[in-house]
């Protein structure tokens, strides 16, 4: 890096991904400026990625750059918010090379045109630790109209917006704790693990119709469980509802002990949502199909139920990835 | 950490910190809301600190704290804008104390109440590195009001808010490559070092009469580089007139090539901006004798001339410091 200085990295590389967005000045002064739309909030959020904790050292440049965007619109789409920009800190070791950063750059540029988003602004700093990035993402919401955990009711059917587990098992693939004979299914767990697909199409129908949502990150268990104790409420949850990739049914055919890794892994990046009864059908329509509905919301305490075939409760051992 | 999760230390620790900020709702949501009041734009800015790096590692934790908030205060103030709310990062090594990070949180808490901003949000990871965290600050800004760099003048007089070079010195008498006998002039430079010192009562100065400003954290020397670039003129500084405390007075006296280090260390985070001639009178006035006029603005392409005592150019060897 001697010969490449923050100045250079930021006006050659990083500048251009500024482009779209007036008020980052091309990144040329020392603060950005946002004017949210009349009639609407600013809606931000702020999650931070790890070489060797959220990605591996060695992923390609610009998967680790679609992560930390990724991450961070399905906090976003969760709300029912309109993704428009990001603030980016990059925490560089010495031995980052240039090629990787132009590498890392053309990942961001590519997600900005996939989601409609614009670099707004950030800085880098070195470290004698791992290469880490921290994005800070904005967006637009009506006002007033931001979904939050806390508002599910008894008799809200809940949904979720795709398979769950696959990133969970991809990940004890890649570390070889798992061991998957069919190439493709290891193939397409490994992909959802290394890289979230957080859904656009979705952002209006969470914001019309959920009572509540959140993004699951760290388990369907666990973020159900913090969804329950906002609204301080109940679910019922259905296991055989649950929507699973055939990978994952592969998996846990004939180890229903298995099943418990697909509910408390982390890294799935769905949205989790509960709709009203008398929105649930308007609901499932304007998703086209997108949405599973996987049990209901009951009065009591913030507890979390798991029910089985045979109509037993499941005991899960932990209910949350725990990051530390 | 084992006892320690990331939901306590949210929870407990840092929730309360969001207490004055409605749309942060408690750190209990995936993002946090902003509405500027009406006839305002948010302002936003993103500066990283890294134990080793930004500060020593065995630095009291409240004035890490003090430090990863002023830097961006800094910032923000030197756009004539009002600090608001700011979004944290924590990257945790696995050795942070549960004591350290309560010591932190208090830290955090002191500035809130002394600068009148409140914690919106943000998100912790562990990392296997030292401990680095990533603030992202909020401010508000009357409509068309941000002071960019780009706006000096030729013939605008160009100001200071503050002895410069205290940090640049703190720093290598805190490294050891600086001697200074008098142990108060030695504490005062090292607590400038570790402790910027923001001044609020010079935003709406700034932002009322200044026609370009940033903050110097990079260097006098650099920093007007930069802002001569950006405003396409050339600075003509009188060094003379540059305010130096008396700490830094005794160690340049009968060492002028010390003046470089002076000119081009960075750490002072001090406002530097530019003022019309007409203007000039008000602006003075309404600081209050906080701001020094070191210089004028000249027609000419982005240089900056350093004229020493002797009516001579003074060379800088580096114009600004590095981060890497």
């Amino acid at each position: 890096m001697a010969k490449f200085s923050e100045r250079s990295l930021i006006e050659t590389i990083l500048a251009p991904l500024s482009r779209n967005c007036p008020g980052a000045f091309g990144l040329g002064d020392d603060a950005a400026l946002i004017s949210p739309r009349s009639g609407y909030e600013l809606v931000i959020t702020k999650d931070a990625l790890v070489a060797g904790v959220h990605f591996f050292p060695d992923d390609k440049p610009e998967l680790v750059a679609a992560k930390a965007l990724r991450v961070n619109l399905s906090d976003l789409y969760a709300k029912g918010a309109e993704p428009t920009c990001y603030l980016l800190s990059l925490f560089l070791p010495a031995i980052m090379s240039e090629d990787w950063l132009r590498a890392f750059a053309d990942g961001l540029e590519a997600e900005q045109e996939k989601y409609s988003i614009c670099l707004l602004g950030g800085d880098t700093v070195r470290t004698p630790g791992p290469f880490s990035l921290s994005v800070t993402m904005t967006g637009e919401m009506p006002e007033g109209k931001m979904v939050h955990r806390s508002g599910a009711r008894p008799g809200d059917h809940i949904f979720v917006s795709g398979p769950i587990g696959d990133a969970a098992l991809g990940l004890r693939v890649i570390r070889g704790e798992l061991k998957v004979t069919e190439k493709k299914d290891a193939d397409y767990l490994k992909r959802n693990y290394l890289l979230p697909d957080p859904d656009p199409e979705l952002i209006t129908s969470v914001r019309d119709f959920a009572s509540a949502a959140m993004d699951i990150s760290d388990g369907l268990a666990g973020d159900l469980t913090l969804l329950c104790a906002a609204s301080r409420v109940t679910a019922q949850i259905e296991v055989d509802a649950i929507p699973l990739s055939s990978a994952v049914r592969h998996v846990v055919e004939n180890r229903p002990e298995r099943i418990t890794a697909i509910l408390t892994g982390g890294d799935d990046y769905k949205i989790l949502c509960t709709i009203a009864p008398h929105h649930a059908d308007a609901f499932i329509a304007s998703c086209g199909g997108k949405m599973f509905r996987i049990g209901k919301i009951e009065a009591g305490q913030s507890s979390v139920k798991f029910i089985g075939r045979d109509g037993q409760n499941l005991s899960l051992n932990a209910l949350s990835y725990r990051h530390f």
